[in-house]
């Protein structure tokens, strides 16, 4: 086994929140099952594998369909190869003699676990839940580029569509150019299934692009993104097709004032509640607070949602380097539907909104 | 809570494999958390919700944001909204008074067992694995309708893709090339990431599209898919770019030969082991038994990858209705890599090939 005489490797085995949960958990090492944590810690990017990171060294396991990307990709991890996960997992775990061990208890199913724990019975298996999953909240500088490349791939592609959103054509041409411009721009996968949602259709807050029609008069909820490099893009326009009667135009603006708070509230130091509350308060007080189901935000990087999460019982305080969303929405069923979504990056002082399209009214009225 | 006067609903709860389950394991009910089980059970199509069945009854529980799509999409499943999934959940079983309750134990992660175990002491959980994968491997008509749909989108833009598969283009081009086909025809995702794997890159068996450039004499493994209706296609076609050398021409034939025995060798009433052997076996005689690590094949449906598993470990016999693949491949690190997948419907006495796409040498050496 490579004994962390690579640089790379101390560096990020180094991990602080690791490092931490390792010493006051007392644990011999920890065991990642979430492919976007292990592409964090060790680089492999494929879709099948797990890592063990222990005080000294960094394991990553998978079977003969990874192994020559796996030895491309790993930096200060060694590739051990299995032909049964469990088995190879167990194997690895006995030959370290790990007495104590952490593992990711979201990312693992509990017959895995349950498959691992009958063969280790002397192991301690010790669950670490959401701290495992603040690892990756914070971005490095290289991580906030790939965002950005991500952010810029999707913007202008939904800028090469604006023509496309038009009474007459259906919500699923209009995704479909969005999609396929974001893939000729770059991008490697889309972050979810491209919404498109009009009319009524826009008070479902995931409603999926169909085969309906846009009509005039309607607004048009467009929340869309793309991965590149690893890292995701999030952001949510809602347009108006043709001039916003008074429902609209009011409710538009609630929305807009709402996450205008919630970015005036973001900077290092506050809890993640103070700004979902900053948002949820403007949306209570103009009496649609029951028409705002979700929270005001999630991390995104190298999943599209991961932590820290903004709503009413999210936990933590924001830190320099998160990069989350902010992003109220009201939904009246059957009628209509406004939501307004940004990233931002957290700043020493506040915030820097990483997505740029507008979201003034004015900018939002289609045909354009 | 509906009653079960719906026919639908009926037909549904009273699958036979679920009820034999609950029977012999003296469940009160079984709680669904893995999205395909529920869809297949209750028709919902987003992505959050959980669904419990018991033997009179089904609900199915989600939060605000798939409120009006489960209204409209539910077929004999109350809805009941949460606030929080596991609070949710926890409610729903106190008030069913549920005492021992099965679970889909591969669906849910530690983490959520673990806070619903926590919530419901008195409850005896228990857990079904691979048992309760196999509800869906047969299928109905109308599921090999929309399967046959899938191929159809996905066979139809490989051939539209043809000309892109020559020497200079890049891997990325020609897979956004067929990706962009199957959108058009009607797909609503792609199965995986479409793989256009050449030259050395043909021996990762899951060589996503890079930005290499295809060059004369070199393989091209091009594995597949979209979904249609919620149902998905999975393919694999390897073309040679040029006259095929000796390499190249030997190990077709092999992977191709142990393509054809596993075909002859699907039946009812044979174990998957038989199978996955007839294939493996004349791989193996020809020498390149540790080049081919992977299994057989594998049950597609509303997942990509479901039960049965074609493979050396694989459990259970087949059965008529069952839908998979019978993909064999040799990869040879850093050189060459052949695999051929075609998916095939057990029928009464044999086996349907449901893909279309000529897997004769001759019939694929490009440019065409």
């Amino acid at each position: 086994m490579i004994k962390g005489e690579a640089p790379e490797m101390t560096m990020r085995t180094n991990h602080p929140i690791l490092e931490r949960l390792m010493r006051e958990n007392r644990l011999d090492g920890v065991l990642f099952w979430g492919l976007e944590n292990v592409r964090y810690l060790c680089g492999f990017t494929g879709s099948d594998g797990v890592l063990m990171v222990t005080a000294e060294e960094r394991v990553f396991l998978s079977d003969s369909r990874y192994e020559e990307q796996a030895r491309g990709e790993l930096e200060g991890a060694e590739f051990r190869r299995y032909r049964r996960k469990i088995e190879g997992v167990a194997r690895l775990l006995r030959s370290l003699s790990a007495r104590r061990l952490g593992f990711e208890s979201s990312a693992i199913s509990y017959e895995n676990y349950r498959s691992l724990k009958e063969k280790l019975p002397k192991v301690t298996f010790f669950p670490l839940g959401r701290e495992i999953q603040r690892l990756r909240a914070c971005k490095r500088p290289d991580e906030i580029a790939k965002i950005r490349g991500a952010i810029q791939i999707a913007s202008r592609a939904f800028e090469e569509t604006m023509g496309r959103f038009r009474p007459g054509s259906k919500e699923r041409s209009a995704a479909d150019h969005l999609e396929w411009r974001m893939r000729r721009g770059g991008g490697e996968e889309f972050s979810f299934p491209t919404i498109v949602a009009s009319g009524a259709r826009a008070a479902l807050p995931h409603g999926r692009a169909s085969e309906k029609k846009m009509q005039k008069g309607e607004t048009v909820v467009v929340d869309f993104g793309v991965r590149f490099q690893g890292y995701h893009s999030d952001e949510t326009q809602t347009l108006i097709l043709g001039r916003p009667d008074h429902e609209q135009r009011r409710i538009y603006d609630i929305v807009r004032k709402a996450q205008e708070r919630a970015l005036r509230a973001v900077r290092p130091g506050v809890s993640v509640r103070q700004i979902d509350r900053a948002a949820r308060r403007v949306i209570d007080q103009a009496g649609y607070g029951r028409c705002f189901g979700h929270g005001t935000g999630h991390g995104v990087g190298l999943a599209v949602h991961e932590e820290p999460s903004i709503s009413p019982r999210g936990q933590g305080i924001v830190e320099e380097g998160m990069v989350f969303t902010i992003e109220p929405g009201i939904y009246i069923p059957g009628r209509v539907g406004v939501r307004l979504e940004d990233m931002v990056r957290v700043t020493s002082r506040g915030c820097e909104r990483l997505t740029h399209l507008s979201k003034e009214l004015k900018d939002n009225i289609y045909p354009r």
